[in-house]
């Protein structure tokens, strides 16, 4: 299963920055357009007070601050140029976090949608939207926030699709910022299945792609898991893709691009569920012949031999 | 603003080191000129039984191991060749942190300073004393240290600049060897003031600057806690410098390169609170085109770029 | 004292992959041998699920994943390419750390070291067996399983020799994944002393050499565990090896290359107790000038320095 699309990883979450300029993005797009991505997606437009274009809404509303470079302009131009899709991830104000009020979230990318849909939705490269906000089965109000929010991304811009990225709550679902890897209450495949389908029926005609993170459970439970993903997506008519972390949950350093192995597992487990679509999380930290992380170049090289083999 | 000073992370406490020979450092120092950087400080002379200069006292009275190379007699020899100031750090036996006990710290520092001056106070480039106790507004004995100490290095060097450096007791005043990232009884800036002003009035005449590390408070907190620690040294008549960090006190890997957005924020702070000179921690690791982190060096490009904005 | 040996830590447990290929590793056998390392040790064929060789029996009996390179192959056809001595460390099913009963290791490791021996036995390098369970002091069933394996491992191999490499129970005997470095109830050297003599009577004549690992006490301590190592390795007709480790345990980050000084104390401690032979965890990380640790690279330069100075 080849990967297509990749995470911009811009604001950052908990990946540190490589601080790279223009000339180094516009090298990344044409790493990606080698080995078969078409598809890039920025993880999110701001998240707190960081940003990702100069919003002057965000900036009077949440405090953000003045970005020193207008990223989405950046990708949206190196994307026309490398002839790409770019999809836009909605803001993160951080609040439902903090408060466990989604409301917030909603009323600012209500305005946000329109802004950006306002300002850059002219790029040809503009085809779709993300929507951000990473949950898992207990995320409270969830379901209304990616129903309001996916509709009105469709409504404004004539249909183009919207995805989400949730994790599974399995074995690895653990914070970044904590010293442990597993935990010991992870989800059984059963209340996977049944939770997952009363949140794919609340979004079902908002959102056309679920993209699970394929890292937080092991990996002799991918298909079971992936089986089931499937299953719920085509009984709710969404696309089943993959985001296949191409970074290493094992490992006490959190995080460094994964062993080759462990990536092959599970674009394989994905490969056999008949899955749509591999995105990854993502490129040009931990796959990319340019990285900061080494290691990275040679995953590059080691995936392209895989790829090379499959056909 | 401009950052003009570095430490040398020799002894390091808790960053990895690089492992570089003369070679390696001569052409850092290269690297740190063509920035503007005119001041380097040895961020201490030793640390528990590590040390940078065959001290024989240090080595009979704490253990200290024979090093394997005079990283002072180098790095006063590279700034006189580079036509830099060396500000020397003193020497932290650890037992403070161990006993609470801060009089070993000034015992074992009142021959050092001694040993030292005599050793290497020909040099050209020493132009003064860094007091390398990192304190914070908890610090006991502090004031007395700081005092003792300070005076006796301004006495013995025909009254040679001191610098301190604390932390601002903010929200990410955690242990770099602990998992979490920020913690909860942050200080108040009103509090800071006040504890401040009298530790402030206790060193007087005895340290001539005092460079507040940056990366403890949040992005948006600076420009009032800058406001007010330019107040205080104003009023205590010392210099108000910045130590500002390269490195991301945001992410889970303790520590890499910041990213080049949050550097700026606290830059323009120390400017628009009128400080009088910022330097780095550090510039070897988290600057350098050299760094074995390669997010440095585009750090570095990303600074050349705004440093050449501001002319 | 010169380090003659490398573990090859395929497959890791806590160190991120590098994700080589064969032209890397084949450049970093090169490496190896330019500094002098004539041994290397497979840290273990496997653990949990993954693998190194393509083994019919674990496959089938633990669920490993088929394994995308036979790595044994081409360790044992690049250890002969370059006149190397190939040691082959045993499988570690994980079943002992999750139930604390080592009679699942032991059953799995018959079987193993007779696949193994029948497949690569006759590899030119194939030169000894590396008893790969990691104990310390309290590891209940280790000497049973030592000596059943150990005595099984000679056997089949007319004789070929083994070695274990076990942590001494110091103050940095802490958990990868934790965020800790130290704890508090470290061994004395007379309880160390009194229970190591009881496994090394207990494996005797089953295990050649044993290399403890010398990263988990302070460097000050270094002198008195190796002169007792020595001495019980004397009285109990061992070998007695240090496995130097080339990463540093004192950093926030777990794992970086190692301070220089610091490997080289350890290596002097090892030399003056009178160690017979010196390998370290390991190479490729954290000592080969190709890892991804670019401190590695400098790490070798200063290694090579120190070895050109002891002819």
């Amino acid at each position: 299963m080849k990967i297509t699309g990749t995470f911009l990883d811009e604001i950052s979450h908990d990946i540190p920055h490589q601080n790279w300029g223009r000339e180094e993005w516009d090298r990344d797009f044409g790493y990606m357009k080698a080995i078969g991505i078409d598809t890039v997606i920025l993880i999110r437009s701001g998240y707190r007070r960081f940003i990702t274009y100069p919003s002057a809404y965000l900036q009077k509303q949440f405090g953000c601050y003045e970005p020193p470079v207008d990223l989405v302009k950046m990708y949206l131009e190196l994307a026309d140029k490398h002839g790409m899709q770019f999809y836009f991830g909605l803001y993160d104000s951080g609040h439902y976090w903090d408060t466990g009020n989604m409301q917030d979230e909603i009323d600012a990318n209500r305005y946000v949608i329109d802004e950006v849909w306002r300002q850059y939705g002219h790029y040809k490269s503009f085809r779709g939207w993300y929507l951000s906000m990473e949950i898992s089965r207990r995320t409270k109000g969830a379901v209304e926030a990616f129903s309001t929010l996916g509709n009105q991304c469709k409504a404004v811009s004539n249909g183009l699709p919207t995805f989400i990225s949730p994790w599974i709550d399995g074995k690895k679902a653990v914070m970044a910022a904590s010293a442990g890897l597993t935990k010991a209450d992870a989800v059984s495949v059963q209340e996977h299945e049944k939770e997952w389908s009363e949140i794919f029926e609340g979004v079902r005609g908002a959102v056309d792609a679920i993209a699970f993170q394929d890292g937080h459970i092991d990996y002799h439970e991918l298909p079971e898991f992936f089986a089931v993903n499937k299953k719920m997506a085509d009984k709710f008519g969404m696309q089943c893709w993959t985001n296949a972390e191409s970074f290493d949950r094992d490992m006490p350093i959190k995080f460094l691009p994964i062993k080759f192995e462990k990536l092959r597992l599970k674009l394989e487990a994905a490969r056999m569920a008949g899955y749509d679509k591999a995105i990854t999380f993502e490129f040009s930290h931990f796959m990319s012949p340019q990285s900061a992380y080494l290691q990275a170049g040679h995953l590059f090289n080691r995936y392209q031999e895989y790829i090379a083999g499959l056909k």
